[in-house]
C-alpha cells in the first residue's frame, strides 16, 4: 500500500466526462490498497474566463480580489471531483486551500507556499477517503485567499505530497511523459523513463511546458518522487509508466550524455550596439524592460573592444516590439548606446544533460552538427547541463531533427 | 452618518455594467457619509448553472459538495464588487461567508445561522472601507462550506444588519417596493410606503416574492429596520423611497384594514375523500407527501360526518401529478379512503393585514365581491391576518382586480 498525491490539470477535468473518466482512474488506484490524494486545477479555460471577467470591471484587477474570483474556479472542480468520486463507491471529501490550510505569503496571484497543515487529510485517508484538494491556491496569514501563479496546482500537489511524505507525487497531463524532444518535430523522439530534476529544470523553462518549474524546484527540495503521465492513456499504476523525474544521486545506472533537445520558437532578440563598457550599463539597459515587466530569457555580453561592447538579449516575441520601444526612446541616448538592432524571427534551441558535466566534446559535436546544415549560430549562451543556441527560426525543425539524431536519441538506453 | 447594510440580488449584479451602477449607488451613500457594507448574490443564472453542471455528475448532488460548488458564485461576485468599488476611488475589501465568519449549523444547502463575528467587518468600516459580504453562504464548526437555500442573500443581509447593529437594512431587488397587488394584474396597485413584518411575512409567503421568507422573521427578531428598494431606479437615500417593513408596535398612524391582495398561480388541490375520522389520518396522508418532498400549502379538514371526513390540501402545480401518484397508490387503499380526487387549475388568493384583526366583516366583504362576480369559493384558510381562497385559475385576474377595489387599494392612505 502506498499513498500517492495525483494532480489533474484543467485539460484532464476539461469536462464532467473528464472528471468521471479521472474519478475511474482514482477508484482503481484504491482498489489496489492505495490511499489517494487527488488535487485538482480549474476546468480548462476556466481561469482565463474569470480574468477577463476581472477585467472588464477593472483593466488591472486588483491582485487580492483577483485571487478571490480565480480562486473560485478549482473550488468548484474540487465539488464535481468529489461527487463523481462517490458515483463511483468511493468516499470522498473537497478541501480548498484554504481549508486545507495552505499557507502562504500574501503575495496575492503569485503566493508562495510557507506550510501545509496535512493532520485533517491524514485522518481522512485513515477513514479511507478519497482527499480532493483545490490546487493553485492557499490563504495567508490574516485569512485572505491567495493564488500561486500560472501552473500552481502542480506546486500544491508536490506541496501536499511532501507535508504527507507520500510515495509518489503523480502529474496528469495531456502527455505520457517527457520525451526527448517534441515528437510533432521529430517523430522518432523517445519517451524518458527517467530524467533529473535538473535536467527537468533546464527542460521546463526551455519550453517543455510539462512541469511548472517551481513545482520541479519544491520537489528537488522536498525529495518528492515525482512522475509524469497521461491523463488520456488506459495504462496506469504499472512501474514504468510515464517518466520519473530522479534525484541523481539515486540514478545509478550509466546516465546519457543528452537527455533532450528542447527548443522555443517564440524567441525575439535585441542588441545593443556600443555601449559603453562600464559598471552599472547591464542594469542601465535591463532595468527599464524589466520595470515594463517584460522577461527576458538569455542575457550575453562579450568582452569590449575599444571602451564599448555589444549587449545582447532575448525576449518573448510579443513583447519585442515594446522591449525595442523602450530600448530606442529611453535607453539608448541615455546611455550612450549607437545603436539597437532587433530580430523577432529567431528561435532558440538547447541540447540538455547531467552527462554533458563529465563529458567533453558536447558543445563540438553541437556547433558541428549545425554547421553541417549551414545552420549559423547567432548567439550561444551556456549552462553547467545544457548548451542553448539562437538560431534563424526558419531552421529549427531541422537543428531539432539532426541535433536529436547526432546525439542518438532516438536509440533506447537500457 | 448612518450604517447601512445593502442587499443586492442576482439580477442586480447581472452583468459587469450592473455590478458598475452599484458600486456609483454605493459611492453615492459613502459621500453622504454613511458607512456602507453590501451583500451580494450570484450573478443571475450563475446558481443554476451551477447546480446543472452539478447534476451533470451527480443526479443528486452530494450536499456538502454542491455547497462547495455553488458558493463560488457569490465569492466571484463580491471580487468583482470590490473591483467595482476600487474603480470609484472607494477602499473596499471583499468577505467569504467563511471568511467573516458567519458561523452556521451543518445542514448543507439548507444551513441556519448561528452567528456573526462583525469585528473585522466593523474594523474596515471605522477605516473608510466598504465591506462586501457574500450573501448565501456560512461556514459550519468543523470549517465547511454552507450554504443558506434559495434567497438566502437576503437572510445574509439582515443577519449582518443585525449583527452590526446597522441603521438600516436595504434589499435591493427589481422591484421598487411592495405593492398592494401585482401591477401587472391591476394597474391602479400602489406601492406600500409601510408594511409591517406581519403581513410581509404573509405576503412573502403568498407569493409575492420580494423578500425571502426567512429574512422577514429574522428582521422581525433582531429588530432589523428593511427596507425593499429597486436597484434600477435613480433615487436613493431619499426618505420614503421604496417600502419600509415596520414593526406593528412603531407603528402609530391609523393601521389600513386590508395592506394588500397576494394570489398564487401555481396552486394544484387534492381532496381524499371519505377518510375515516380517527386520530393520526392527516399524518398517515401527508407523511408520504412529505417524505417525497413535496411541499404542502393549505392544508384544511372539515368536521366529520358518520364517521368519515374529507381531507384536502394544495400543493404546487408542477407536484401535483407525483402528489396524486402517492395518494392513489400508497395511501388511499392503506387508510381506507374511498376516493382522492384533484384538480391542478386552481389558483389562490389572499387579502392580508393586520387590520382585520380588530374588524369584523373582512371575510364576508372578500366573499360578497367573489360572489358578485360569479366566482365560486373552492376552499378557505384564514389566520389571524389573512383570508385565503382557492378559486379556478381562470378567475385569478379578476378576482384580485375586484378584491383590489373593493378594499380602496388604489386610495392613497395618509
Amino acid at each position: 500500500m502506498a499513498l500517492i498525491v495525483q494532480k489533474y490539470g484543467g485539460t484532464s477535468v476539461g469536462s464532467p466526462e473528464r472528471i468521471k473518466k479521472v474519478a475511474q482512474r482514482v477508484a482503481k488506484y484504491q482498489e489496489q490498497g492505495h490511499q489517494v490524494v487527488v488535487v485538482v486545477s480549474a476546468m480548462s479555460g476556466e481561469t482565463n474566463r474569470l480574468i477577463e471577467l476581472a477585467k472588464t470591471i477593472q483593466a488591472q484587477p486588483d491582485p487580492r480580489e483577483l485571487d478571490v474570483v480565480i480562486s473560485t474556479g478549482e473550488q468548484v472542480t474540487i465539488g464535481l471531483m468529489a461527487m463523481a468520486l462517490m458515483q463511483e463507491g468511493l468516499q470522498a471529501k473537497s478541501y480548498t486551500g484554504a481549508q486545507v490550510q495552505i499557507l502562504t505569503d500574501s503575495a496575492f496571484t503569485k503566493a508562495r507556499i510557507l506550510s501545509i497543515d496535512e493532520q485533517s487529510i491524514r485522518t481522512d485517508l485513515a477513514n479511507g477517503c478519497v482527499v480532493v484538494v483545490a490546487g493553485f491556491q492557499g490563504m495567508d496569514e490574516e485569512g485572505n485567499i491567495t493564488t500561486l501563479g500560472r501552473g500552481g496546482s502542480d506546486t500544491t500537489g508536490v506541496a501536499i505530497a511532501a507535508a504527507l511524505r507520500a510515495d509518489e507525487c503523480q502529474i496528469y497531463t495531456d502527455v505520457d511523459g517527457v520525451y526527448t524532444t517534441d515528437p510533432r518535430v521529430v517523430p522518432e523522439a523517445r519517451r524518458l523513463k527517467n530524467i533529473t530534476f535538473e535536467e527537468m529544470l533546464e527542460m521546463a523553462s526551455l519550453g517543455s511546458k510539462v512541469l511548472q518549474i517551481r513545482a520541479v524546484e519544491f520537489a528537488g527540495k522536498y525529495k518528492v518522487k515525482l512522475r509524469v503521465l497521461s491523463s488520456f492513456s488506459e495504462d496506469f499504476g504499472q512501474e514504468g509508466a510515464g517518466t520519473l523525474i530522479t534525484f541523481e544521486e539515486d540514478n545509478k545506472m550509466e546516465q546519457a550524455i543528452i537527455s533532450g533537445i528542447a527548443f522555443n520558437r517564440d524567441e525575439a532578440k535585441i542588441t545593443v550596439r556600443g555601449v559603453p563598457d562600464k559598471p552599472g550599463i547591464a542594469y542601465q539597459i535591463l532595468g527599464p524592460v524589466s520595470d515594463a515587466n517584460i522577461d527576458v530569457d538569455i542575457i550575453i555580453q562579450n568582452v569590449g573592444v575599444d571602451g564599448t561592447t555589444d549587449f545582447s538579449f532575448t525576449v518573448h516575441r510579443n513583447e519585442f516590439a515594446k522591449a525595442m520601444d523602450i530600448l530606442k526612446n529611453k535607453v539608448q541616448k541615455h546611455i550612450g548606446a549607437r545603436d539597437v538592432i532587433g530580430d523577432d524571427k529567431t528561435a532558440k534551441v538547447s541540447v540538455v544533460g547531467v552527462g554533458m558535466r563529465s563529458h567533453v566534446g558536447i558543445a563540438s559535436k553541437m556547433f558541428r552538427t549545425l554547421a553541417e546544415e549551414g545552420i549559423n549560430i547567432q548567439m550561444i549562451s551556456t549552462s553547467e547541463i545544457k548548451i542553448s543556441v539562437i538560431i534563424d527560426e526558419k531552421y529549427l525543425e531541422l537543428a531539432v531533427r539532426v541535433l536529436h539524431q547526432a546525439f542518438d536519441l532516438d536509440q533506447e538506453i537500457l
